[in-house]
């Protein structure tokens, strides 16, 4: 079975979805795999080392994606590169599915099995292919740094023969895996961190972190099977809103983690809000690209409004890319494993499979998604 | 006795010599204050901060520092600058003495009593005043937190599901002041830390702070009464080169802080080392502006060399202005309360103080500074 691996084409990307460590382990299970000259280059990794790991490298990027029978990568398709891909070729990439509708009727139409990384269940067992998470923690990190390196003051106390400077304060929303990462990130730099979340069962973690957890009573809230947070009605928006606006005039950084999977995230932190801060403050609004939490962020930019640094610079994971692209091919290679067959060398999708269940799109010409197929048109 | 405050004029500078809180003070101990009109904008000090403490805003620059018994400031002034001054007027600044001549005789042929910052000795009782120590605090934490942003890593270890990240390995050559705080902060960052300097006195301060001292035999080296490292023998200058080499080549980030008061930096890490770290390691030259510890680095810029990032951009301390700004000012505020006569409600230079002694460079329309003296022609 021939395992193709293509550049990422996006502006600015510099992961790459299997690294070559992870190519040696695919070849020595009965992969052949052929990649894209200069893949790992962002990365830091050169052609010869996945030469050395037993891969061939090939100039020609429709060679890579019109002779793979399993194709890996970060981003979503283009329309043109689907129709390069064989009929029964396995495609894997974040996709979009919600939003995508045109992509994955070209992916059925071409007969190919697209696999969705955003889709990945949220499970015990999944949880070592869930890119989303991987490249979520280190956002979380990657947030707190950019900010520190945009805010005038430093975050730990300082005690000099000059006098104390006092912590700064951090406040974090949303205590999902970003979240949290960045609570963590920002105690060890000696911030004083508050966090919220809708869902006030991540208290206890917060704390655990060494955070305080912010209380507003936003009456009944809950979660998904899945451990998201569930949209809150309107009423519920503005209670938070109001609770928090207190806490963001005496942060010195806010950073904002409340994406709801597949929907335009929710306005957090308003105008208002904004020109409530200090001077000198930070704000990074984690969903900026999608729509933003944050009042006045611009996506893939950092903006200053009304004194306060607004970054929206997007795609955290990639400021860390060697890293990310370690946990990245990490989940890529435990997806194939779990599909792999030992005996025919080679993937097969199960659709019984619960983990592949959750995440195939389409399959032998048709959207075998049961989320996905209603919506799309 | 009027203290004037002009704005910094450096570009990119966004630091502030008195704050508002100190110029309170001042006007509480009997001084007038008179500050240029949008002097604290840069560090978030708005005018009306000023004009609360009692201090006089004007727009008019000379007029600043052409009435002021006391001129308070950041950086070096110009030629013109100074020929603007009262006679009998005493300016307080960094002023490179060494490299000065002709600032230095012009505050001479003013006659005006120029301090400067630089000099502050370095004693228990003026560790107060010591700006160079202040700011070089905050230039190891800026140090840290900028490479961090470069690097393709994260610096603590990470235990996931996919997998484990390994620490980074942050190598700090010169554990003065900036060196210490560079330890500090990477290990708050969860990083592994190796550091090495001259002064083998201080490799239990490195220690205790959680990093590892790496042991190179030079001789015989030793530290000047002030505390700084004795400059090294060409021979043992190569040792340490023959020393560091393997540590470099193994780190993620480097940082260099090793500065000869006065004079020229010491190259310590050479092209050949450069190529020899691994691809999107980082280096941070914190002596680019002076000449540099790196070879290839370029003062006030970050630039890319063989794969490694070498960020030499110089004025840590201002990335944290606000900050910077407050710890400065109370060195200026000390220094200022040093010399204050309390009945007169004016300042003195009294040349028996063992403080004034160090720093006062020129006054009664001499240079006074018996260092200094001796090397300008």
């Amino acid at each position: 079975m021939l395992l193709g691996i293509p550049k990422e084409l996006a502006s600015g990307e510099n992961r790459v979805a299997i690294i070559p460590s992870d190519a040696k382990k695919l070849v020595r299970a009965g992969a052949a795999i052929q990649i894209e000259a200069g893949l790992g280059l962002g990365s830091g990794f050169s052609d010869q080392e996945y030469i050395d790991a037993g891969a061939t490298v090939v100039e020609d990027r429709t060679q890579v994606l019109s002779t793979a029978d399993i194709v890996l990568r970060i981003s979503k398709p283009t329309i043109e590169e689907i129709k390069a891909l064989k009929a029964g070729a396995i495609h894997v990439s974040y996709l979009d599915p919600f939003n995508e509708h045109e992509l994955i009727k070209a992916f059925r139409d071409q007969q190919v099995s697209a696999i969705s990384m955003e889709m990945i269940p949220r499970s015990t067992r999944s949880q070592k292919m869930d890119a989303l998470s991987s490249q979520a923690s280190l956002a979380g990190y990657v947030m707190v740094l950019l900010a520190t390196t945009k805010l005038p003051r430093i975050l730990p106390m300082m005690m000099t023969p000059a006098g104390t400077l006092k912590p700064a304060t951090v406040f974090i929303i949303g205590a999902g895996v970003a979240g949290l990462q960045a609570i963590a990130t920002a105690k060890r730099l000696g911030a004083k961190v508050v966090a919220f979340d809708t869902r006030s069962v991540v208290a206890e973690q917060v704390r655990s972190l060494g955070g305080k957890f912010l209380e507003i009573d936003l009456g009944e809230t809950g979660q998904t099977k899945d451990g998201y947070a569930l949209e809150l009605t309107e009423e519920q928006r503005q209670l938070q809103l109001e609770g928090q606006k207190k806490q963001i005039a005496e942060s010195d950084i806010v950073i904002t983690t409340a994406q709801v999977f597949g929907r335009k995230p929710p306005v957090l932190v308003t105008k208002d809000m904004v020109a409530g801060m200090k001077p000198g403050s930070v704000i990074v609004d984690m969903a900026a690209e999608t729509g933003g939490n944050v009042e006045g962020s611009v996506a893939g930019e950092t903006v200053v409004v009304d004194g306060v640094t607004i970054i929206g610079n997007g795609n955290w994971a990639n400021y860390v890319s060697r890293d990310a692209s370690q946990m990245y091919s990490s989940n890529l290679f435990n997806l194939v494993d779990e599909g792999w067959d030992g005996e025919k060398k080679a993937m097969a999708i199960d659709l019984e499979n619960d983990i592949l269940q959750g995440c195939v799109i389409t399959h032998g010409g048709e959207i075998v998604n049961e989320t996905i197929k209603n919506i799309v048109k």
